[in-house]
């Protein structure tokens, strides 16, 4: 494809596409069960309630002997109570035994209290002999016991819908023995790179061709937000083909990113093929790198002109994609790591566009890493970026700039 | 098991215990080959050699003509110099013509650069008629063209080993035609739940039963920080069954973590099983929750004996295990999250003890959801914890606080 590119209309500011897009970007709303293990950072899609109380019965919260607490309010350090022991109570066991006046039954850590007792007296102030045991110190009623539901009430619904499952909520599931969650999809996401002379890392490099970099961070970058990537074959820049490509996608994709090789020329095609399939909605942001984007959709489903540079993809991927991918899966925001540097080399930046300079960190200073729009290798060896707003031109030599570390 | 809790020896504060903990942890050395896209968020295991140069090829970082720039120096806005066009060159196509003095040919960003060119002008400043092409605006030799090995060098070490794979770094390794990656097996951890009266999620609660929370919070964090969690059925509480698990499980993992149930006295019979194996390091950590802590090692592998209070497990999971299992994994530190909060409730604290109080954040105020050692619900609402150190009894209502996200 030899041609001009075709002019950008305007471009719009870096927050104005993010909005647009976030605006077009629907939740998943599919939902499926998965085993509790699974659910570790997924979004639950019920409110889950507990059909039983945890724990499910009173228990002792202390090694020592169950009893009335009335038996031991006597009880004094040199005048100690005596009770009769009439057995013994393990974790994990029942006993159909009561205990009456007088009367107590020795009892293990979290092992269900007798019937008959309130409270448990523990093993540290007590003597033991023979059937008979001392009881050197007082016990009020409940006291050293988990009463029954003291942590979940039957029917409480414990983990709203649409939360994020960390491991403390996983730990809560498990306690009410929610052996399989109902968690949402993750979203399907295409990948389709382009360009005449890309091909995938599993083929030899002919003369002229270069390795598809943009669909493995593209890859990443799905998978990190709670998505599946489904990247396919390398679909050359014709508008038939990507015309094919984009309907046979639509269909069964959540979202599709189209990943350009190098040349800007691509989009020009794919531009004309969205426009005959559905909408264009913007092309080009004031974002750099990463001005060339393209976003539109066909029935419903967005479709993403990515620019073709890894650099610029991968910018793009992160400060454009990122939070798209994040509303799809109905992850939560994504949290962002900042740290403050003293940039070592005066920068300048283009007026009018929303600038990211990516930085290495060593003791506190900030190093420019970049070598030009188009070196992965830029982006692989620096710690971080730094945002230089629309608004600035320069920002010098030992300035303090905040890097969001990746 | 009935019986008194041993006396835990003298505890040891939490960063003592940490650092005996790290410096008995060996890094994994096993490596394995995986796909490029499983490569990401693993650890590199070698230098990251390039055996090609990246571009591959001089190319054209513009769209227009690929010239001789000495003969364009005497091009003006109104007086152009006129080149003969002699063939087109497209992305991923490289051509045999060569161009001689006066010569020119139409060239695509990203096609291979033809001999004889040294520099592209860009089409915005050309016309084109027929075969001839007027030029307005002269190029320096250079000027708009990518040189061949510009990203990388043949022969470059792009990646360090021990490096983090991030998206960038898997889009560099892309970029050098690696299809399959050399990374650092992740290291294998037994999870082994005990307690009598504890049972999995997959089964009907009996009397006197609970279910297994710890498992699962473990093997959480364990997926969370790149290794792989190896669950087995619940054990019971009897020195033989637990010596036999024991020699199982160290012959086959990294590191091993038994989850007791509620009950301290199951530490008593893991501690004398761990004992007669190999060697008790440590029993007791001044860190709440989290003070039963086992730790001790069989044939070098590390067997920890987590405390039964999910709450204290999970506590100690993140501000124990976590580092170990980075270390193992070699994984790059973990990054904490934090935001200042203001403390809704005076909290008073165990002199001695370091002291974690998880709360939930709303609109820049604490509250504190603590309900009681062995609800996991309280950590289950809550977005994040804050420290109180050994040497504070008091944090008053009002206070700020620093809280860590979970």
């Amino acid at each position: 494809m030899i041609q001009k590119q075709r002019p950008f209309g305007e471009l719009i500011p870096y927050e104005e596409a993010l909005s647009t897009l976030l605006n077009e970007v629907k939740p998943i709303d599919r939902k499926e069960f998965v085993s509790l293990d699974d659910a570790f950072e997924r979004v639950l899609a019920y409110d889950a309630e507990s059909d039983m109380f945890v724990p499910p019965f009173d228990r002792a919260a202390m090694d020592g002997f169950a009893v009335k607490a009335e038996d031991t309010f006597e009880a004094g350090k040199f005048d100690p109570v005596e009770l009769k022991n009439i057995g013994k109570l393990h974790a994990g066991k029942s006993l159909e035994k009561e205990i009456i006046k007088g009367e107590c039954i020795q009892i293990a850590t979290g092992a269900p209290m007798p019937k008959g007792a309130d409270s448990v007296v523990k093993v540290e102030v007590t003597e033991k002999e023979k059937n008979l045991v001392k009881i050197y110190d007082p016990v009020h009623p409940g006291e050293n016991v988990s009463p029954k539901g003291e942590d979940i009430e039957k029917g409480e619904i414990v983990l709203k819908k649409d939360v994020f499952l960390t491991s403390a909520r996983i730990g809560a599931l498990a306690a009410m023995g929610k052996e399989k969650v109902k968690v949402y999809e993750k979203p399907k996401i295409g990948i389709i790179p382009t360009g005449d002379e890309v091909v995938s890392v599993e083929r030899e490099l002919k003369p002229g061709q270069i390795y598809d970099v943009n669909s493995h961070t593209l890859t990443s970058v799905v998978n990190k937000n709670g998505c599946i990537p489904l990247s396919g074959n390398v679909v050359q820049d014709s508008i038939e083909g990507l015309k094919e490509e984009i309907e046979k996608k639509v269909k069964n994709m959540d979202m599709v990113l189209f990943s350009g090789g190098s040349s800007v020329g691509d989009k020009d095609v794919l531009i004309d093929a969205l426009d005959s399939l559905g909408e264009v909605i913007f092309h080009g942001i004031k974002l750099k790198p990463g001005k060339p984007t393209l976003f539109g959709k066909v029935k419903d489903t967005p479709v993403i002109g990515m620019p073709g540079y890894p650099t610029s993809c991968l910018n793009t991927a992160q400060q454009l994609i990122t939070p798209a991918l994040r509303k799809l899966s109905r992850f939560p925001e994504m949290a962002e790591r900042k740290t403050d540097a003293i940039l070592q080399k005066r920068i300048t930046s283009s007026l009018g566009r929303q600038q990211y300079m990516t930085v290495k960190i060593e003791n506190g200073n900030a190093y420019p890493v970049y070598k030009q729009s188009g070196a992965i290798t830029s982006m692989a060896q620096a710690d971080g970026y730094f945002e230089i707003p629309e608004n600035i031109e320069l920002v010098e030599k030992g300035d303090k700039i905040s890097v969001i570390l990746f």
